[in-house]
């Protein structure tokens, strides 16, 4: 019953829930994938299931924003790249089969029977702000800069759903560039765009 | 065991699906919703669920396809625009309840455990494929059209998620925003570019 017991629980929810959605994943899977003694579920989790999954969303969670905070300040399309290239990495480890937890909570439950959704909005929530923050930080105008940080996560949570269909990473990169496609423009909106070729 | 009573069934399990995933949504559930007899699964979906659920992705499909094919060829934002008013209405009819079913298989089913996967494959592609036709016909060049339809796709499915959370449609706005920039500079690149100025 120790809290690395517990880690490991949180972990492979993440795990099952990315690659399966939050419905087929049942504590007894997470019990068998984390290896981890049958009493420790309602010892760690005695609010069931849900709050196994909440915290592997939060787990996540954290994971993608100490990710993103990582990197230095950088250019906008260097600020889009590294959360573009961490989906990347899920996708290229699993060939596809896994995805992003917090879709694989979001489109299984429904708004009005669980209070996980509150979770997902919030997570996403937290995505985009700091996306944002990163994108003005390098130089995209405030406005924009939500506008572009929403896009990506919309953009990338499609393209892993697009991989998992193709098995592979291709759709994703296709995405990736199309997005990159999005500063230029906007950064010539706020900066006169002084260091591009008169040729665009 | 009429096909009416079919057709009802599969439209009921599209709509579980889009709101739920294919793993909640049980047989059971679908003739509650669909109000047909208890014999009529293994009348009419003798190969089970799986069946039903392809039959279901099927069925929207066609319905996405015939939408697109019914507009004019018009401008590029013109057909782009058709594609993200198809989901939009969806988001405000359900607040954000419903998005797509093909997405509430695809996060739901392992590529190795469920043919269900080759229909969501197909499905995606076919809807890219004649996104891309049409983006060409209106003037985007061959290249940068399946490249734009693609990442129209994934932005709108990633956007139905977060529409989801937000429980409205104005992550689907922001998204169908950002997804309108991509056009004017993928038009640009076609011809020359002589419309924008030397300051880009």
């Amino acid at each position: 019953m120790n809290s690395d017991s517990r880690e490991r629980m949180v972990r492979s929810a993440a795990s099952l829930i990315s690659s399966r959605g939050v419905s087929a994943t049942s504590f007894t899977e997470v019990l068998s994938d984390s290896a981890a003694p049958r009493g420790s579920i309602y010892h760690h989790f005695p609010d069931g299931k849900d709050q196994l999954a909440a915290e592997a969303m939060r787990w996540a969670s954290e994971r993608v924003l100490a990710h993103l905070r990582a990197g230095p300040v950088g250019t906008p399309s260097e600020v889009l790249g590294r959360f573009i290239n961490m989906w990347r990495n899920v996708v290229l480890a699993s060939n596809g089969a896994s995805g992003c937890v917090v879709a694989g909570v979001a489109v299984d439950v429904n708004a009005g029977e669980s209070g996980l959704i509150d979770v997902v909005r919030a997570t996403f929530r937290s995505w985009v702000a700091l996306l944002g923050d990163q994108l003005e930080a390098a130089g995209i105008s405030r406005e924009r800069a939500g506008s572009i940080a929403l896009a990506t996560l919309a953009a990338m949570e499609g393209a892993l759903i697009l991989c998992r269909a193709e098995g592979g990473v291709g759709p994703l990169d296709a995405v990736a560039a199309e997005l990159l496609q999005l500063l230029p423009a906007a950064r010539s909106r706020k900066k006169a765009n002084v260091s591009r070729s008169p040729r665009g």
